[in-house]
């Protein structure tokens, strides 16, 4: 959230070390900061079965988001995770310093989808080293200005919060445990955040309302600049406190292989392409730009869905994106005038 | 479908009554020949019961499409029709001259919706006059060039294009009973007909396949030229035999009321746009016209969820419709260019 820190200037300028300015000063694009799971996931489809693949939203995040530039990631694994993974991050622009490895084992999911693949069992989790985690951001990552808040306790969440408090856009995930078990601790959250990613079925839970329109309306009356409503298979759907509203479209996969991390590679894609454009003077992004960044969650989502675990992020290049994107101008557009006759 | 008749000439060239032409000979123009059902609707939902108001697929998609252009209406009631309904079509363009009135009881319907309104069941289904209706096409209507055959027995369907065999454009709707109890005779009227309107689970139930993608290919390799998928709240979906595809944008609305007819309608505003346009020289219609006709079924098909049975159709304008189009296109247009640095 954009605040002030008593200079009666906006706190991204001050001079952090996760912001690259150009010569006049100016914010050209901020890294990105992450805090969430790393896990191992064996997931199993209707058709096929993969065990103990890299998994856990932070993972997806990073991974997606890295496309477009730095990403710093804050979490925990055990000493069991393989350090294939740790090198495939080094081998991208991620920072591994807020990552703790730890004695124990590392947090494991294992989950079955049903026929259609938008409905899932998780049938086994196992929290090994995030039983106890407790995220300890690197202080050089203090005065980030580009936060996600993955998938965690929001006890978890605020404590990131209190460490890295004048982000410039934050952005939050979270789950239906969360809404059923902590709701209080979450509503803290949310009033200190930007951006709120939900499903439909998670708003009508929050909010307790059939309607999500209205159900989203309450939600921006906490606070929040955007709540952006994800649909899965259907897209994403974008409202703005200023009354935007962005009917992001959907690709149309001709196969589903694994829907696992699409909400993760959504807010990747999101933040990503927000990481790499200029803010206006005020600090906030201009709407078209956050209408673009939807339609980036929207690519990278689509494309995390081709693959199991992250796998089709490993040879996804930015040139890939770029067509998806024209292609999804093609997809949506239509005559802006009509007159009747 | 565009046949010829043995001239060279595409049929739409003849002189036939339905078709408003130019001082050039060029078609302006076709009037609409929808055949369906008109009943008398119970509806529930989890606010409030309406009795007996005007339903069926027919009432919905006439009323609907006479905002536009002309419609000839094909059906049956029972000599308890109430009289104001008729009255109400008669002072709109719609001709009555197919609409049967029998000794007997009209089809009457009774359905409860669930608390998220996306779900309903039926409670009760009382066929009268509909039990042994067979449609009786006027002659001058044979010669129609825009068809909606809306969700009736597909062996009635087939009636209806034995008499009216050189459409323009036919498009068909159907439901879940017929794909599970007259699936051979539904195929063969999916192979005779241009559009297809299904929604996914249909489209699921029909192919067999969990992939709505390749469901829609598998529906496209049986000759139709357009398939597409109601998706509810969701918007809709067209997939061309050419490769089209367009996501049409969803109307957020704040409130459903009652949903009911909502495809019926949009299948109205479709075939309405399309009926005041002129076709290609070929005689199909542009895709941007097409594109454009379903954004008109979106718009219509959301109006008609504001209100119960088609209430909010009767003071429903052409003002209020552009005022929607051009929010949707708001809702759904970004910025089609995109650089990476």
């Amino acid at each position: 959230m954009k605040r002030h820190c008593g200079t009666g200037e906006p706190c991204a300028l001050k001079g952090a070390s996760t912001v690259r300015r150009g010569a006049d000063g100016n914010v050209l694009s901020y890294e990105i900061l992450v805090v969430g799971s790393v896990a191992l996931d064996t997931v199993e489809t209707p058709f096929t079965k993969v065990n103990e693949t890299l998994g856990g939203a932070a993972s997806y995040f990073t991974t997606a988001a890295s496309l477009y530039n730095q990403v710093n990631l804050v979490a925990i694994v055990g000493s069991d995770f393989p350090r294939e993974h740790l090198n495939f991050w080094r081998n991208r622009p991620v920072n591994l310093d807020g990552l703790q490895i730890k004695e124990g084992r590392t947090f494991r999911w294992t989950a079955r989808y049903h026929m259609d693949m938008n409905a899932r069992d998780t049938l086994d989790t196992q929290l090994g080293v995030y039983a106890d985690f407790h995220p300890i951001i690197p202080e050089k990552y203090h005065s980030s200005e580009l936060l996600f808040l993955a998938n965690i306790q929001p006890e978890l969440q605020m404590e990131v919060l209190e460490q890295v408090p004048h982000a410039n856009l934050s952005v939050l995930d979270t789950m239906e445990l969360w809404i059923m078990t902590t709701r209080p601790m979450l509503t803290e959250v949310i009033k200190r955040v930007d951006v709120l990613l939900m499903s439909e079925e998670e708003i009508r839970q929050y909010t307790n309302r059939p309607s999500i329109v209205a159900g989203v309306r309450q939600l921006l009356d906490m606070g929040l600049q955007y709540v952006v409503v994800k649909q899965g298979s259907y897209g994403a759907l974008l409202f703005g406190a200023d009354g935007t509203f962005f009917n992001a479209p959907t690709y149309p996969l001709e196969e589903v292989i694994d829907p696992t991390g699409a909400g993760d590679a959504f807010a990747g894609g999101f933040l990503g392409y927000l990481s790499q454009v200029a803010p206006q003077q005020d600090g906030h992004y201009a709407i078209d730009e956050i209408k673009r960044g939807v339609v980036h969650g929207n690519i990278i989502g689509s494309y995390v869905c081709e693959d199991f675990s992250i796998d089709r992020l490993r040879t996804l290049t930015i040139v890939d994106v770029a067509r998806r994107y024209q292609s999804l101008v093609e997809y949506s557009h239509f005559d802006p005038s009509w007159c009747f006759r």
